[in-house]
């Protein structure tokens, strides 16, 4: 597999965006500096999961950013996708991996130093993880706590990114004490006036 | 691939089962003479899907009778399902063959004639059509012509099982009417008092 980077790591979320304005979104993001691109559909069936990530993915493979599935493997599959994000109530890792093979990305979301360790073990690609601070987008996500926080900043040696509540005027912080390898963004991008600026601020932030 | 019997296609619903009714009833019907199980869920998380599928997979293998899942390829393919049953609104069917490959059976719902030979094309191997009869199970779902039954009886050669509202009382008429392969049940089943009974009555009503 070729080295992924995970920079800035655009979380989609459709909120009352037409399906052009949020495509478009997804460009912008792309060229202001956005390096990864995970779709996620948490309540559209399968056909127009399908149809959207299949212009997603015409998107990400226009400027070479890796595209990551939320959830469904089959999707991911469909539109050969770069890979998928996993969360601990999704596919379980051990067996995503069976059903893609080893060289498809598998990203999971942990929330503890317990599901870190396992989703390493099960040969996880990468974490999310969080949810670091309370947010408007999953307002019933649980929290970690700081000590998980350390524990896995200390231990899980698979790239790391940080996700919940972040924002431009706190990526430096957030950065510098998890040691993240990016930051994952939802509203701060997806909801932008300028989403190829504020893709590009974040790049900035993170690379200090 | 070895012949199917879509004699009795028992197609699931939780309805206000537990889990360990829900698996009883399944396997008296299996017992009784289903011949095929679909695994419809339509709101758990994948996780939870997963690990019912994991449940249904053994009685299904041990009875050595064929187990279909509802829309997801994913769960399919985790559970090593023998094949997957797709509506209008979940992967087309094109798209599912070549994720799947020849050995898995493809099954699409169809409530017109057109549905039924797109499906034929894009390479299906048996037909769900209906809904043959209003049903409180999918109270939504669109009733099919006349027209269409006919043209499909006459023309669609792969197997073909009718849904929607199929209970023991009606069920000589509609295998006459429309030369299907078999019947697929919901609560007629599911709800019965006596799976095992009810799946026997089918079967002999179905094979007259």
């Amino acid at each position: 597999m070729t080295m992924i980077d995970y920079t800035v790591y655009l979380v989609t979320d459709q909120f009352n965006l037409s399906e052009d304005e949020f495509l478009k979104v997804i460009e912008e993001a792309i060229k202001g500096g956005c390096t990864i691109v995970q779709l996620r559909e948490k309540t559209s069936s399968t056909r127009d999961f399908y149809n959207l990530a299949v212009k997603v993915k015409e998107i990400t493979s226009k400027y070479d950013v890796p595209l990551i599935i939320n959830d469904r493997l089959d999707i991911a599959q469909a539109v050969d996708a770069e890979g998928v994000h996993l969360g601990q109530t999704d596919m379980p890792c051990d067996i995503a991996r069976s059903i893609l093979g080893d060289d498809k990305i598998i990203g999971i979301t942990t929330t503890t130093y317990q599901e870190a360790t396992e989703a390493v073990k099960q040969g996880a690609d990468y974490l999310g993880v969080g949810t670091l601070i309370p947010t408007d987008t999953k307002k019933d996500a649980e929290l970690i706590t700081k000590e998980d926080l350390e524990l896995i900043r200390d231990n899980i040696k698979i790239p790391k990114v940080g996700i919940g509540g972040i924002k431009e005027h706190n990526t430096r912080e957030i950065i510098e004490e998890n040691k993240f390898d990016g930051v994952a963004v939802v509203s701060a991008i997806m909801l932008s006036d300028n989403p190829q600026q504020t893709s590009q601020n974040f790049y900035k932030l993170v690379k200090g």
